[in-house]
């Protein structure tokens, strides 16, 4: 039967619309075909992408490499639109997705988040660094080869705005973190994915999108930047499992995630939402704000949580 | 340059990017091909849709046809999802869009709206009816057969609520009506795109959409129910001449289109607004709550308004 679900966060709600459901199966979506012509994230192809800001070289050249995006959302030089924003090649292989790679491997572009992080956060003026990655052509990128963005603002996003203020709200009433709190909730309940040494993975209460996955720390940590070295490699083992599950019930879907990290000298709690993008956002979920999700996320974490890798 | 702006009535922030922007033919969309089969809502083929709520008859059958949406994601039989989820047919050919109508069948699919919205209205525990409309495959229709849904809830839309909240604020300080300032203020500006006698129509400052257009009343009126019959004549003139615009100069650009009306006995001013999907709400989009706009407003608006239909 369906449900108008209100997030254990935000005054958002979502429609979780079940008699509309679909088996995983539906949610398939035709591959993208290859795109023919050179690749400026190439090795080889450096010449064709702005200036290399950062990279972690290899014993065979860069393996993860950070630049400048050839056409800037927000710029040092944007007065009316201050900020940066970047692109971080995550490989050097065009042909393999983020999930393909060693844990090790994932574990150099965390490396690569949080350079650039503490980096662009010293900048006067910068308000809050956003890292995302737009995966495949629903989610709104062009270039195959697998790559994350970065975009940084001279104020703080809405949406992390919101969550701040709903962190702060639930602690000034409990003295706790509403993140822990909801952690200790869904890994007893049948949201629950996936636990790891240092990360959970559930599909929240109010799932907004098909197999929306929440990734976070099982300690209180406020930013990616202060996670210990273990924890670190338990985020990128953590993002391997549930990339792969998303990869091996969906067949490659498109998707989108983000890293909400506290503002500078604030509490929160870190996490990554990854957002599966299989269905589209329709005049009613533009029109009213609220969300028709077609796969109740009890389902949508049974499947996942069943797959083996 | 880029340009981080405000919406005028909501805390809703877009980047204004026009280095990123191109010209009107680089939004243009591959067309869909057309669906093989039966189409449940071409005439003669009544008996695949639910049972007939209401229709306009013409001399030929009926023009307009209101029917139950055959998967509800809200309905009155839902204790947790409770509402009604309609679908308007506007027209009885299968191969023409709204605006290739003439205006006085477009007035039909406006008298069918009111009727609608005017009978769900009075069902106990309906508190908000939202009509809308997904045109084209990427603005998350399956069915090329041009038609409207209603989706009614027992709550005020998420949306629409802040722009009440926003409404009345600027009432309370300044006794006017923000929207009545806002026409004003279009008709001079440089993101006027028409008016007729009844309507105006623009981009809007903040618009969030490439060449995203606000058809609103130059008279106060809280709901398209309170229309005059000749405002109603405007409106369908109105969207004839919006969409017609749209079409030509985006080729049959998949959009969305939303009404938002006063909820029963508050005040309002009735707008429409149409969102063209010709480009991805991507991670940064769903991350931040800000959205990322390559066509500016005034630009789109100079391309919509020199255009002869």
């Amino acid at each position: 039967m369906n449900e108008l679900r209100k997030d254990c966060l935000l005054d958002r709600w979502v429609i979780i619309a079940e008699n509309r459901g679909k088996r995983p199966v539906d949610f398939i979506q035709k591959q993208c075909e290859a795109k023919e012509g050179v690749c400026a994230f190439c090795p080889g192809n450096e010449h064709l992408t702005p200036k290399e800001i950062l990279s972690i070289k290899g014993p065979h050249g860069w393996t993860v490499r950070g630049f400048e995006n050839m056409y800037p959302a927000t710029s040092l030089e944007f007065p009316q639109a201050f900020g940066r924003h970047e692109v971080i090649v995550e490989m050097n292989q065009h042909n393999k997705n983020l999930q393909d790679l060693p844990v090790g491997a994932i574990r150099e572009v965390i490396d690569m988040y949080c350079s650039r992080i503490d980096d662009i956060s010293k900048i006067d003026g910068i308000a809050y660094v956003l890292i995302f990655k737009n995966h495949g052509e629903e989610a709104g990128t062009s270039i195959p080869h697998e790559h994350s963005q970065l975009i940084a603002l001279q104020r703080i996003p809405t949406l992390v705005e919101e969550e701040l203020t709903a962190y702060k709200k639930y602690f000034n009433k409990t003295e706790r973190c509403i993140f822990c709190d909801i952690i200790t909730m869904e890994m007893e309940s049948d949201r629950k994915i996936f636990e790891n040494d240092g990360f959970a993975c559930f599909a929240p209460f109010a799932s907004r999108f098909p197999f929306e996955s929440w990734l976070l720390p099982k300690r209180h940590v406020a930013s990616i930047t202060q996670l210990t070295n273990d924890e670190k490699n338990s985020l990128a083992d953590g993002l391997k499992t549930i990339l792969g599950k998303l990869d091996k019930l969906l067949k490659n879907p498109p998707y989108n995630y983000y890293l909400h990290i506290a503002p500078s000298g604030e509490d929160f709690h870190f996490h990554i939402e990854i957002c599966p993008r299989v269905t589209k956002l329709a005049g009613f979920e533009l029109g009213s704000g609220i969300i028709i999700n077609t796969m109740p996320p009890e389902k949508a974490a049974s499947e996942l949580k069943s797959l083996t890798l």
